[in-house]
């Protein structure tokens, strides 16, 4: 394996240097502080170029003058190395030696650690986004579980597999073709230990310092906060009846755009059909990709629910589902079905940051879906959850005529009301005095709603 | 829940423009740029000051001056508002609004999908880090998943206890007592869904770009790849038959530093006393912190285990441990102890990073080693790898006398053997003319060891 020069060297795009000239200046100084050791072979100028993303030439022309200069040598049928002979020259001392810099939580980290996301209570009520546990099956669960424990394929018992277990991946394309209206292959399905994760991956890998990521207004928090950690620049896109305005991007240039269009967080409103095509051709147009948040949508309940995103498009399109609202949280398992240009480059992030479920759990879910169990479960619970909301609605009109609840949502498992009087500050209303925790608090501006 | 405003603040520590001039000016351009709309609340000065890191008189100078020009508004009793006036003004364009960017593979991105980690095969031999799963009991592991499901205890079904079950960190605390002679806390214990997930999240939340981070050479790719993907500058410290050479210190300030002491992996010499105690002098020195990856030092085949590192000094030392080799890989499931001044930080970021193992798995978990088994096992299965370790030490002395091993490593599950001569080019050598996989293979430059 190669040494990753590519991460060695930051390219800016838009500064006045030519990109061949900062490669050069770059390699040169990490040649002299030693960052890239005498005799280190360097990876061929093709992968170089593919890693930097720039063109061969720009890379062998800063090459060429390093080798000139004597800072490489080229060995014939073993690629090009550090030259040996500069071991005799003094190492240039870095930046930064004069003063030892105290320990601290970096820039990055601060922003990881703003948001407290506190623990939104055990109940099965009053807690947006959260099933009732006391429906799941645990005793099958448990059972599946054992088996899939005793009968280890033995493949996917080291760090084989580590973007998921063929058997789960293909239990959820089947699934996704027939509650979501997606056709795809398990190919493009990468396995995650939680919707979070899925969200801080993409965010990672799409999102430059600087780069602009549209987010619907109000939206899930976790989304904000991953787009944040990645140094995005955040354009918040407001919410109508209909969900996103996606005329927004008239004005804006964005290159990730996080959605939820079966049910919007938290409104509960659905996605047009005209501003879905609306949005991917916006999104096509400027080469923008797309996360459609499908976190709850498998609990419809009101007439044939509306196909996903992904369906309509899977060119641009980065559909995130997971497991912890159709079985329970704490199943600790997400995933994302990922447009074909992005698997490859997706997988091999997956297993640098380490964000993969348990096997075992893996495979009992994969026997969970395939034996129809999902089906099964998603029927009742969803039963369950349809009289709450109707009985939820209905109690609050008779005891809080203060409060409208519009749209009344299609399906999941949260409802937000509001206000009649759009002058009341929700704020200043006294805790205790409503069903507070399910009442989505906005404010003036960027409205925040916590799933969990 | 106020709008994280912290997040859209960058700092130039050593800008010569005064801090509070630096956040005058970017909440300005945030609040004409309506990426903090009209009405937006504030957080208060003094939790704005700690998020910065800066002083309280620093950030009200900043907002003073912004209530003056008109772009915030005090309210009675209600905090300070981004003013309603705001609506007004034409908004102003950002910046690059000019041509859409074709949607890539952000320069993180890039780093993170650089290595391909490849599979390191699913036999027992010649897998370097990778424990024989045939020795784990699969039947009895079953059992405990079975049984965890069936009575999960229903506070950490949902949400909660996202930074790992109690009964897990209790058990983990006791198995560190009794195992690598660490007394801590379970409140310290932060339990994450692999050792790479651990790495990644360290990397984050103390390199910034450009902060420097100290490495074996070799060492485990892992850890490289983590502090790349920080946008580290990477100082490689030589390792000779103690270990790593701690003085590399006198000349480099880095703020980070990655050591696995109890088996250098992947050469296998333990860094000696005199070495650990200059390690952590150096560290507190440079207010660095120190990772010691302790991934299989449970396994000790001579004489008394060295106490872990974390046993010397808490202040400094973030420990890594991982269940992958003393159970199996597919378990994911990992543990950080934390220095206390981290712990807070840690837990919310790894909430808004989900790297998070299913809570079945880590209720097994704390049943297998509450109950003796993970010690019952490391015996069975560590007597198995002494016997092969003597094996195949004895038979490469036979049937390769070009090779050498020095030195047999006194516990783990790997060994390195090394030309006699020197000068034999390792990448030369056929593959199949020797036990290759078993042969950590160095170039001249930086060596980098797989482990799964």
């Amino acid at each position: 394996m190669s040494f990753p020069v590519a991460g060695l060297i930051r390219l800016g795009r838009d500064a006045d240097e030519p990109l061949s000239r900062q490669i050069y200046r770059q390699m040169r100084a990490a040649i002299l502080e030693r960052r890239m050791p005498a005799g280190m072979r360097l990876p061929s100028s093709r992968r170089l170029a593919e890693d930097l993303g720039v063109s061969r030439n720009t890379v062998t022309s800063a090459l060429d003058q390093l080798t000139l200069e004597g800072f490489l040598e080229p060995r014939v049928g073993a690629g090009t190395h550090v030259a040996a002979t500069i071991e005799a020259l003094p190492a240039t001392p870095r930046v930064a030696t004069a003063a030892p810099k105290a320990a601290r939580i970096s820039m990055r980290g601060k922003v990881l650690s703003t948001f407290a996301r506190r623990p939104v209570g055990m109940g099965p009520a009053f807690s947006p986004g959260v099933p009732d546990i006391r429906l799941f099956p645990h005793d099958l669960w448990g059972r599946l579980l054992r088996a899939a424990a005793r009968r280890p394929d033995r493949r996917f018992c080291s760090y084989d597999g580590y973007d998921g277990l063929p058997a789960l991946k293909e239990a959820i394309v089947d699934h996704l073709a027939e509650t979501r209206g997606v056709r795809t292959e398990p190919d493009r399905v990468l396995i995650l230990s939680s919707a979070q994760a899925a969200l801080d991956l993409v965010a990672r890998m799409l999102l430059d310092e600087g780069d602009m990521a549209a987010i619907e207004n109000p939206a899930y928090s976790g989304a904000l906060i991953a787009f944040l950690a990645a140094g995005a620049r955040i354009v918040p896109v407001p919410v109508d009846g209909e969900g996103m305005i996606t005329s927004v991007f008239d004005n804006e240039r964005p290159c990730l755009v996080y959605v939820s269009p079966s049910h919007q967080y938290p409104l509960g409103m659905t996605l047009g059909l005209e501003r879905r095509v609306a949005l991917l051709d916006a999104a096509a147009q400027a080469g923008a990709f797309v996360i459609e948040d499908d976190y709850d949508s498998e609990f419809h309940y009101r007439g044939k629910p509306i196909p996903a995103l992904a369906g309509l498009g899977g060119e641009r399109v980065i559909y995130l589902g997971t497991f912890a609202k159709t079985m329970m949280p704490a199943i600790r398992t997400a995933y994302l079905i990922l447009p074909p240009a992005l698997v490859e480059p997706f997988r091999r992030a997956q297993r640098n940051t380490g964000q993969v479920p348990a096997q075992v759990v893996q495979g009992a879910l994969a026997a969970f879906l395939t034996e129809g169990h999902l089906r099964a479960h998603m029927r009742r619970a969803g039963a369950v959850y349809r009289a709450r909301r109707d009985r939820l609605v209905e109690g609050l009109a008779r005891t809080c005529p203060q409060l409208i609840v519009d749209p009344v949502p299609d399906g999941g498992m949260q409802l937000t009301a509001r206000f009649r009087n759009g002058d009341v500050d929700d704020q200043a209303v006294p805790s205790g005095s409503l069903p507070g925790a399910a009442i989505a608090r906005r404010s003036a501006g960027f409205a925040l709603a916590r799933r969990g």
